[in-house]
């Protein structure tokens, strides 16, 4: 277990709960979202931005820092909060998805994946020993077990084999940990099957971690399905451990995974969604390209609390994309990152008020009075 | 005349001045440089920052925002001041250096220029009383003539040409001026013949502007020539008007101009260098891309008050433009204009107190001493 690491559930609100997490690089209030600064750096925004739109976690991607500038070079600078000079927590993911779904002729096998760098074509491979060795050197406070993540497919036997050898990875990077101030964080995968899932989760709270991630999800399931798989997961994980639910989602996929007791988010869609002009309001989404804000004085949303829409006009933001200025994405993102951050904070005070279902109510009212942008 | 402008020089040693000049939106300290907004935005940088630097009036172009999104657009958003957001003094250039030397089969007349749009490749035209009529419409603080710019020719006869259609140009633009708020600048041209600087000066002078720019300087003049075509000029400029050096340059540039009795200055070397990882310090520039940087934990430099250097790692600067990062020139941006900035703070000061070339000579050796990056 992480020796500088603590979860602490505050309130309940039905399946919905807020709490703490301490680390050694300070404490994080749940639930919440992580901005993703998958090389290092939030796309466009330094630290001072993220300060200052209250983050309180960064993720950033062990595969893709092993590969540049290494991790031996970010751990002679002081590790990740040396190196960037983000000193609150940092979240490694250890890059198993990216290499086992999306990696150009990646093979898997039992020792883990080889694959061709995608940086000089050479083969490289990353095992689950090797991955743990990665996030000790880069220093994060908590670091992901390697898992196996494959694309939903005709293949009945590929769920339950993808989810084994994931358990069987989990073991080994369980074993090869030598720091005990980093966390470390199982995953459970199992494809849509909600007896998979439950096994998985089962089996990895066996292995025993400081946290518990979903694995494998946002790859086409419906809503309904996704907030089933993690109504089941949960019951067969520990209450006492955060549970953090990956690469997920719009603003309705935080709060349909809050409300069945999720702790921690990332997703790449409000600074993805920002740098192509598609901001997000409490009535619904804007794209900013769009011909009707063309002399349209108004902020982004009128009662925002970014430190973009006191100052700035649709009609400007509009013309700095239809510009080609970068700044446009930058001022989209910050609003789009403090949105998120926002609404989770609000979550949070929801639940300590036991309304958090009133929040969601709330929520898709306005939502469903938008109009379309 | 603009009726809210005025200038007022405050101190002098030798050739070089401090003064200040006031404006409908604001006063600015002299001498000073201009952080160049073209489309109506410093490439990645929002107003706080550039507040945060210490910046204290902008640069925009009139021809490029006429392009896009249309100066009508921007008067209905309350001008440059509330379309962007940035409400301290504007600087509008004409756009003339940009069409008659830079666009795609200009055909300059004695009526204006007639060119196709990049934008949409149908044929516009520019006048003096369309500048005029676009920048009143912007609603800058100051506004420019528009003049014809011509690279340096083999053509003996070219420079008299284009300085004396300046002039004739500079009296249309002041005839069709409407708005008394805002200032207009005049500006001399005339190649590197300190004889043809000298008349246009005089002749310029004889219309009356609130202010006198250099103009067609920077395309390949030596140092030497440059500075005493500047004097030339200024012998000939009324002392009470502010003058201003457009579009140069580096550093040792602008100490040069200010020891001539320069004010005002814009460019794009501090914002363009840094997007490409080319940084300033009081040694030298250093270019971040270099492998020697690759675990280096010093800043930029260790003595620089720039947003950017008490908490940014050279490494990790290197490490941004290596992965592509837009954040890396971004910081570089800041970084840079800090150091324009700050470096006439320092020579504003210096002049006060009487030891501007003591700067220089310093400035020099420093310079003399330092590695090249």
């Amino acid at each position: 277990m992480g020796s500088g690491f603590a979860f602490e559930c505050l309130a309940r609100d039905d399946a919905a709960r807020t709490g703490r997490i301490d680390t050694p690089h300070g404490s994080i209030e749940t639930p919440t979202f992580m901005p993703v600064a998958t090389r290092g750096a939030v796309r466009g925004l330094d630290v001072r931005d993220l300060e200052g739109i209250g983050s309180q976690i960064l993720l950033a991607n062990a595969y893709h820092l092993h590969e540049r500038p290494g991790e031996a070079v970010i751990q002679n600078l002081g590790g990740l909060h040396g190196f960037t000079g983000w000193r609150g927590p940092w979240l490694t993911d250890s890059g198993g998805y990216q290499v086992t779904s999306l990696a150009d002729r990646a093979v898997v096998d039992e020792q883990g994946v080889t694959f061709r760098s995608p940086l000089d074509g050479m083969a490289r491979n990353l095992t689950p020993e090797k991955c743990i060795a990665v996030q000790e050197a880069l220093g994060s406070d908590i670091a992901m077990v390697l898992d196996e993540c494959r694309p939903l497919s005709d293949d009945l036997a590929a769920p339950r084999a993808n989810m084994e050898r994931t358990l069987r990875w989990a073991e080994r990077c369980a074993k090869a940990r030598q720091r005990s101030e980093q966390a470390l964080f199982g995953i459970v995968q199992g494809g849509v099957s909600p007896e998979l899932r439950r096994e998985s989760a089962r089996e990895t709270a066996d292995i025993g971690f400081d946290g518990y991630a979903h694995g494998g999800l946002g790859l086409g399931e419906s809503r309904e399905v996704r907030a089933a798989l993690l109504t089941e997961t949960h019951s067969a994980l520990p209450e006492a451990r955060p549970r953090y639910l990956m690469g997920i989602g719009r603003p309705q996929d935080l709060l349909d995974a809050v409300a069945r007791g999720v702790d921690l988010f990332d997703c790449v869609v409000p600074t993805r969604n920002g740098r192509h002009g598609i901001v997000f309001t409490s009535r619904g989404v804007l794209n900013l390209r769009n011909a009707k804000f063309r002399e349209d004085s108004a902020p982004i949303e009128a009662d925002c609390d970014c430190p973009v829409c006191p100052r700035t006009s649709r009609a400007y933001l509009r013309h700095l994309f239809h510009a080609g200025e970068s700044l446009g994405g930058r001022l989209a993102s910050l609003h789009n990152l403090r949105f998120y951050l926002r609404l989770l904070e609000r979550s949070r005070e929801a639940i300590r008020e036991q309304r958090f279902a009133q929040l969601v109510a709330e929520w898709e009212g306005n939502v469903r009075e938008s109009e379309s942008p």
